[in-house]
């Protein structure tokens, strides 16, 4: 068995892996995991990740990653080439920290399970919790948008002509705002930067609509 | 002026950032921002750090860090004894995964902005904030605790008996599930980890409770 990826087509956080894969030209068989179906609560998954989570990455030898950010970290440092972080140690820390406006400012609040908690558990409305999701998105992208700018090292990609982890973080985030019709046009950096390495072929090789599981 | 960070007492990513510093022995001099006094939206450190979160971290060259996972890789990167990660690339991985069980499953969800939001956009009670925290807090030191057993790596730490980031990152959120009451029975070897590390002088230095801000 080679190495295998539990992913669901619409989890921003297994579009990242799919994406640092692709870019690593690594294969890797898909395993899927419908969270409508809530098979990532099932008993066998559980067993595997007992996060009980997607993704979940299951190399050779059996070994089980989680966490998508770490997961990225691994590939990279087992797979340099290319490489997803710059050398110098400054760099690194922008990057990773671009990472981390959308990886725990953003994308955590906006996770299906919480939003399911907020309708479940206060009865509140769709309308409602669109407009939780809105808020963290205006609230995380204008941070990310001010940090770009503020830290003045962007160029085609946030880290100038190097693309890294946090486009890897970008595209998906800014796909899922859009599927939530969020307004994104005070992040015109952001977005551009984004819609750039959207195009790219590894980028689109893990759209979400085009996975097997995609309905 | 020398390196400065910016630090809120009961902050639990400050009060990680403070562990890191006092593991590596390094110095630093503390600005205080007070988040009930909304000083992180202040205009002075919205310019120093656009975030509008704490901690931050100034080096001596005026370099502005953001992000706590992301800062304390630079500090390690940059200051490497003691080290804060393994060298294995799978040990990495596994530690940075816990990290991130923490900071980007539990706490982004229980972050004051978020418990201010709950309870102003819809008038939710305290009580109401109160279980939305014991009930992000008890599923994700489940999961935690989850993925120590099953990995299957721990010993004194979370990975053996070495100290790394888990710990930097598991001893802040246990004193904040304590400071809300959370019950953590289901959890003994996750508690009994992070107790052991709240006693090493580092940890000690760095508790919220001593720190000048404190009230």
């Amino acid at each position: 068995m080679g190495r295998v990826l539990y992913t669901f087509f619409r989890s921003s956080t297994s579009y990242r892996l799919r994406i640092a894969l692709a870019l690593k030209g690594l294969d890797w068989e898909p395993r899927y995991v419908s969270l409508p179906g809530m098979q990532h609560r099932a008993v066998d998954y559980m067993a595997l990740n007992p996060q009980g989570l997607v993704p979940a990455l299951v190399e050779e030898d059996g070994s089980v990653f989680a966490q998508s950010l770490a997961m990225m970290e691994y590939l990279d440092e087992t797979h340099p080439d290319p490489p997803l972080l710059p050398r110098d140690a400054k760099a690194r820390a922008y990057v990773r920290m671009l990472c981390q406006v959308i990886g725990c400012d953003i994308h955590p609040l906006n996770n299906v399970r919480v939003l399911k908690y907020l309708r479940g558990r206060w009865s509140l409305s769709e309308a409602d919790s669109n407009e939780w999701y809105a808020h963290w998105v205006a609230e995380g992208m204008r941070s990310l948008e001010a940090s770009l700018v503020q830290q003045g090292r962007h160029g085609t990609w946030c880290l100038g002509e190097q693309l890294t982890m946090a486009e890897i973080c970008l595209v998906p985030q800014i796909a899922n705002a859009r599927r939530f019709g969020c307004d994104l046009s005070a992040f015109p950096l952001s977005v551009a930067i984004g819609d750039r390495a959207a195009e790219l072929p590894a980028f689109k090789a893990a759209h979400p609509s085009i996975q097997a599981d995609a309905s």
